[in-house]
């Protein structure tokens, strides 16, 4: 069926088969770390006990929003349903899952009813169950402690929720110490998660790169979003976004959050426009997390040329510095240097560099942080661990990452300059503030809206890998606007 | 930006403008049932207190899924933002929204605070105020009753939440009525919804007959699925589908709720494989579901044809019957009927047709209901209404709309035949059954999957108006398939 013209379309698809090798790594990962530590019991049968994801439904509907799995249990089983259970027996890492039992009716509905055989195939785990043997397989085990996940997600100030089954109160449980080592596993990326999040940073940039080419005036925002959910999920078998598309062009752009249900990206793309776009596809649920911002025009006009670059400059600069034993938090400080050097250049704000950096005005103009970790999460858990320096200035309030560089840890640079008349007009009542600007150069930047340029880096031995491939120097986003430098065939392939 | 092909993307928009007075006219409709009731205090300033659905994060992180307003919010009051009170006054009508108050600083994170004006400017209620400010407003009203909505959702079994804010418990509240009573109002749709629900089954039609010319053997199923999700956003700014699109080719075609994160549509469409695609499109909360079915080859087979046109034979029996005054569970009857008349020529059943449906064996082949009621949600409430007859033969168990017809229901009509094994062996195993049955003839469809038929109706004073326009003689989509006939273009537009 179908005009010919589609004949490319079933080879456009392009999976990657995730080798199972990664969650046992992760969970052995994750044993040896509990093994090393003086507060953990191993043995005695001791568990660690895990609660997946349950299946949801909306308010009080039968509707079922599809299933993205939590995801600390992804990470170490990378199952895909829901309402599953994992034991990891601490002694040996022997691993056992428990699926739920569903009546045999089901399968007229669900498909067929899976023997705990084909999930073993599938998930590479020691052994699979069903869930109303879980209580009756601890109690065998008559484990010394079990080991569950409850903790504070510092960026989202909400607990996770522990593991739970009727009976696991008849046993020593211990809630308060996995989190945190699951945590400390999942900053650092091991070579096959790094290879997984290599693949999903190029589908979405082949995305970005695409969707540069197809922008137009008179379009509404949202239509770039549905065009990048579309490559990501055609072409490369994504069904979720990592985030909420942010589809901000001209004034918009200076919104962080833009997109959210109250602000839905539907505002008209205007011929002077430039379109920040903050979009990132998912893919066994890890995230990649890229910001593309462009003339709708194709051409750059002076003003918004000069404020770009200020952006790559300091987004360049931070790469170019960012190696294994450097702080984050002081890459977030040169990121506000280099781009309050090129303000002053513009004359935007005069005055001490050094003077400006005491006084707060790098967060004036980017009222966010430099990057964050990225990996299971788009903001990824770790970045504001227990030990790393608390942050209390402007600006740095909103670093979600303040740790020292290792190698293996994947996080976003994302410099920023916006024109938000809110935070502007609050650093011209601000006597500290004022006087380093001058209102009337900044007048003619008011309606510039935002420019964030943002990829996603591996932090090796010797500096940073950017897996994000997306022009970035003026005459290479040009060029690919104008439809004669093509990045998404002449994409370099990682895999 | 871009190149000339594209010139035509931001006219293919086709967005529909809600009328405000629709959401009005919903509020008036509930309050006069309201006043209509015996058991009811309308007088001493008694109000009816709505809460909107909760701004969602998923599991502990920050990562915020993009909010759908629970149903019976948007029915009254079409509001998109998270955490909104509504209060509705039952004597006068007069209706306050309470939206968040929101620090100033978040001008910078979610776009510019808006006023209070603004609120009352794009929703056209009669006053808004801020969050703060319910529980007085409330106290200074000192209603006789509170009105809230705790009420079991006959398709989920699961009960609505009622509106809570600290203070409520001070005050006589009754959440036993209202929950019942919008369920009433939402059974008969207005003009204005119907004119809504008509564009949105347009677009869901188009993406339909649009997919049809684009599947072939090869292409994942997902990436059917992808395809009408972008249709249904680029073109219909539908950010959201109504339900999980279902995308069952060949076998996967008689696994019902096919899609599901277990199944998720990733199977490779093989050459002679007909294509089950149940997909649908919402937009402002206002739902659509439509299922085709058609051979990826362009061509049915005899066989296939054969299915199909039983199917086809019951949903347009089925539909010519409807008319007011009509049992919804005798329709599911007729579609038995029509039915088992077909499989019995194909010699696939034998015997007397009462008598197979009376052995169930309707049931056999088409394990689901006929159709329900459709709105707000997918399965839209009120299908199982008090008073309505309970069912409790197979298939008749799944049938979500029990309700004699009424001019302003919507419903759909989707009948199937389906060679789910699971479904035929205990068919075959079954004494009652299984001298219906011809196990030989039957062997030859056994690979044949599924094929429903599902359009969206209104029933009108004197019969039905079909909202679905998608090709369903056999003629027409092999010509849809061959590129001949171009449903998206000679659309019959309604609005
Ligand atoms: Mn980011
Ligand atoms: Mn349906």
């Amino acid at each position: 069926a179908g005009n010919g013209a589609n004949g490319k379309w079933a080879d456009a698809l392009d999976l990657y088969e995730v080798d199972l090798d990664m969650y046992k790594e992760n969970r052995e990962k994750l044993v040896s770390k509990l093994k090393a530590r003086d507060d953990v019991i191993c043995k005695d049968n001791s568990i660690a006990l895990f609660q997946g994801g349950p299946a949801p439904t909306r308010y009080d509907s039968d509707h079922e929003p599809i299933f993205r799995q939590e995801s600390n249990f992804s990470y170490l089983f990378g199952v895909k349903e829901p309402d599953v259970y994992g034991v990891i027996e601490l002694e040996s890492g022997r691993t056992t899952l428990f699926f739920p039992k569903l009546p045999e009716s089901y399968a007229i509905v669900m498909g067929e009813i899976r023997s705990a055989e084909s999930f073993k195939k599938e998930y590479a785990v020691d052994d699979v169950r069903f869930e109303p043997e879980l209580r009756s397989f601890i109690e065998d085990l008559d484990p010394k402690v079990i080991y569950t996940t409850r903790g504070l997600n510092k960026d989202s100030g909400i607990y996770a929720k522990e593991a739970h089954y009727e009976g696991v109160e008849n046993h020593r449980v211990d809630n308060g110490t996995l989190y945190d080592v699951i945590v400390e596993c999942r900053v650092i990326k091991s070579a096959r998660e790094i290879a997984l999040m290599r693949h999903i940073n190029k589908i979405s940039s082949q995305a970005h790169c695409w969707i540069m080419t197809q922008a137009q005036p008179g379009m509404r925002e949202f239509q770039l979003e549905s065009l990048f959910e579309h490559w990501g999920y055609f072409r490369g078998g994504c069904r979720h976004r990592s985030y909420t598309s942010i589809c901000g062009c001209g004034g918009n752009g200076s919104i962080l959050h833009y997109g959210h249900a109250g602000a839905p990206n539907d505002g008209i793309i205007e011929p002077d426009d430039m379109c920040l776009l903050d979009m990132g596809a998912e893919y066994k649920c890890y995230t990649s997390d890229i910001t593309c911002t462009f003339p709708v025009s194709g051409k750059f006009s002076d003003d918004q040329r000069a404020i770009y670059e200020a952006v790559l400059d300091a987004q360049w600069t931070v790469m170019r510095a960012m190696k294994p034993g450097v702080s984050y938090v002081d890459m977030h400080t040169l990121a506000y240097r280099v781009i309050l050097t090129h303000l002053s250049k513009l004359g935007v704000v005069k005055g001490d560099i050094d003077e400006m950096l005491a006084a707060d005005l790098g967060a004036v103009f980017m009222p966010h942080g430099l990057g964050h970790f990225m990996g299971l999460d788009t903001h990824d858990v770790g970045g504001r661990a227990k030990g790393l320096p608390v942050q209390t200035r402007p600006g740095y309030t909103s670093l979600r990452c303040c740790a020292t560089l290792e190698p293996g840890m994947v996080l976003t640079v994302e410099p920023g300059v916006y024109f938000n008349d809110y935070s502007l007009d609050k650093a011209l009542a601000d006597d500290k503030q004022a006087h380093f600007i001058d209102a009337d150069a900044l007048k003619r930047f008011r309606n510039t809206g935002g420019i964030r340029l943002e990829d996603d880096v591996l932090v090796t031995e010797t500096g940073v890998e950017n897996m994000t491939q997306c022009p970035r120097a003026v005459d290479d986003v040009e060029a690919v606007l104008a439809g004669k430098l093509d990045y998404t065939s002449t994409f370099k392939s990682f895999s």
